[in-house]
């Protein structure tokens, strides 16, 4: 599989992994290996960076293996995330990990629904990008708010296939395909990466199907009933789902000697 | 991947790759290396096993590679089907494959849709059984039949996902999960196949996902713009579907904290 | 809406309903009252006719409003149901009633699906299509036994969307769709039915916007919170969905001024 | 079925019709009739208003009957759009209708799309709330947006089932189910309103058995083979939608004695 560019950074494995929510740390770094991921997302809100008895995650992994993507899991408001990139961006200097200088930014609404909030999304971009950050964003899958998001200079744009840790898979790909229509007109390599909502490879395959660059995701890993194998799972989707959408699949049919889903079906008819 | 029995054979990948239609015989063979099948199915009928320039098919493919699964593709009714059946049978024995001893059953119902014939199938899998074969029938998706199928001693129903051809993938998962549990319960390693529909390497790792032990498809990948790279993307799904079925996928909710898919919706409330 | 004809006998609404499940006869009444039905059906098996205390469904029934559809609910296999279909007509003679001469036919292939058993079901209907019945036939959404038992001699073939029961509406509009083509081409009047599954009023707006004839239903009614408003739901979407499809609905686009619904998805581009 | 307060006004039809696109004025009227809405909406952009030959739409429209709901359709910024706004009340103050108090705030992002601007939507909503108006805002489906623009002092958020005049219907129930729950807790009487997307009646009907209060539409009617028909089957779709949802529907079953739609499969198994 072909690497993108993501801003400075060039991926060789189309997913992109989270580190929250596993059960332990031999099982995240497991998870992580066997996804085949050179690119990992970590939060870096200090509650989240350290644990109750005082392990920093980030000891947890290889650093030399994975380009850290710090992220502002957690942060409501754009003060917040904007403050919470810059942490991001100490610790990972401190470390000369080159994940300094990047950030995928997450502007949540509230901790029901983890939905991005619009306003503050844009307003933390434009602060962030000023900063002289790479600036991955979460958003929803509006593909006007996307575009706007790219305008502010976002190196990526990440659309919610659907709500964060719901497993849904992208519910409208519709929104997605005008969001790659806006993204990459006369700017093919643009990367428009899926954030959120996939639960199993199927979902994941498909969302590559549409064209996307590559998929994010950490529920649909972290918390299946056997985390490493899932990430395998993944890992596979995702190649497959690249692999598909470049091969170019076969249109459609109601039956194989018909000429569109459709065919069959009197879509009018005078009154009798 | 493990393994999977299907009457007297063990097959090594759970993909089973038809040889149809292909534009060169170059290309089918770089396409069933690719797709990482240890089986293939054959139409044994003359006409489609010899072409317009005299060759036989099955001097074009490593008989000591794939297992060869012989089909009756082209049969529409049962007479027929038996007597292609056993000419198949007659085929692989003269060149001591071990593919003699089975047969991929079609019997269809006409050359528009090629729809399975319920009346004809379950007809020409009982006189085949009696013969000593080991059938694999293609049928629909209705659960009844294919348990009548099974009754019948099939030693695998292969369900459509969509009619063949017509990329649509499973069309009714409704119907193949009551096939399921019909077929497996009592019974949990009888090998049910989804057999025609799918178009793209989603709709293979969405099959596997819902427990079914294989996919069977020829048109996706022969027709594909790129048949090759369609093949390793029909391989790397099919194991993706499988071991995301075996890992336990996160249950779908309306969002991460909400209960199900549903919540938020008032589905009943008192007259206003 | 205009009327429609199923066999001998000419039905104002599309909609039949059911007379089982509810909660009281005068909920009952009152429900197919505000359906608008003119023709329901009615099991003619004793333990379904005649109630615990001993009073018979009919009596509760305006025969003279209503054209009863005898059905042979919870027959399982052809010579049972042909022993309901023909006690039906004796009863429906004996009280003089235009219904005598047709019979809805269930063939079921066991209590837990309710699933039609497509063997038994052929073979019941050339019975009573011997017999002088006209059949109306509940069977699966596979095309091939549709075409098999209208050449049976079936006056309406009526296919499940789902399971009886089920509420999930028309699971495969595909199935549907090549069932309306092989039913009504060269005989564009033949009635055809949806039986079984609808849920909601969208499910039978939809259900009549592929074209079907009419929808037959019960559950969804009788089962609902509020059975008597739910009847006039089902009416109401009935008659929308019937219009609809007159109407000759607007294509589907991606957006207005794209040409379809794929616009913006680049289903090949070459290797990078 | 019963009405329905947006703002200062009580509807009694939960279905709101445009009055753009259609062949002649007649049939516009007779559409309007059928479609048994008392609320029109009306683009008051002068080039929409007048047609070529000078004609005012509003001549054609029996203002006694129907309360004029002005859009600012074809504005693409918040500026434009409240300029727009103030032009409808004036021209609706001049005939003493009482649409002069209201406007549906259309902010568009470009042409091609005709999707909402997030951006200049929230800004124009805030200065026509500031200058007195009632504000029924189309927006996105994204329900953080949603609840930003009732905060912003919507009287009613009118979120898109899919693109305008795409016909696709409602593309994600899983964002009108958030919007549902964001706008209506703790304020169930507010009106949330499906504008744009619907191309046929059970698309109107799915609509409303979400919960919403209403459905907007133009093109499915105006552009419909037959739009005065069309226009009856939507009447009918939106009761029925709306009586359907509060009738409370039955449960999704795999099968009738099955407890969920999930049953027959296996989501986990150790593995073989």
């Amino acid at each position: 599989m072909s690497s993108f560019r993501v801003g400075s950074h060039t991926l060789a494995s189309r997913l992109i992994v989270g580190t929250g929510k596993y059960a332990t740390y031999a099982q995240m770094a497991e998870s992580l290996d066997r996804s085949g991921c050179d690119c990992i997302t970590v939060a870096v809100r200090r509650e989240r960076l350290i644990d109750a008895e005082g392990n920093n995650l980030l000891d947890f992994v290889d650093t030399s293996r994975y380009t850290i993507l710090p992220n502002t899991a957690g942060c409501f408001n754009a003060e917040d995330a904007v403050r919470v990139a810059r942490l991001g961006r100490e610790i990972l200097s401190d470390l000369e990990n080159p994940g300094a200088d990047w950030v995928k930014l997450e502007c949540l609404a509230d901790k029901r629904t983890l939905l991005p909030d619009p306003v503050e999304t844009i307003k933390a971009t434009e602060q962030l990008v000023a900063d002289g950050f790479d600036v991955l964003v979460y958003t929803s899958d509006d593909p006007v708010m996307a575009k706007r998001l790219k305008n502010a200079g976002a190196v990526s744009v990440m659309p919610a296939g659907s709500p964060i840790g719901s497993g849904q898979g992208v519910l409208n790909t519709n929104s997605i395909k005008i969001c790659l229509e806006y993204l990459k007109e006369d700017d093919p390599t643009y990367p428009v990466i899926i954030d959120a909502g996939v639960g199993s490879a199927s979902d994941v395959a498909a969302a590559m199907e549409l064209g996307v660059d590559g998929v994010l995701l950490n529920t649909a890993i972290a918390h299946a009933k056997d985390p490493v194998r899932m990430a395998g799972a993944m890992k596979a989707a995702c190649e497959a789902g690249r692999d598909s959408y470049l091969a170019g699949r076969i249109p459609k049919r109601l039956y194989a000697t018909a000429s569109s889903p459709d065919e069959g079906v009197i879509t009018w008819q005078p009154e009798s």
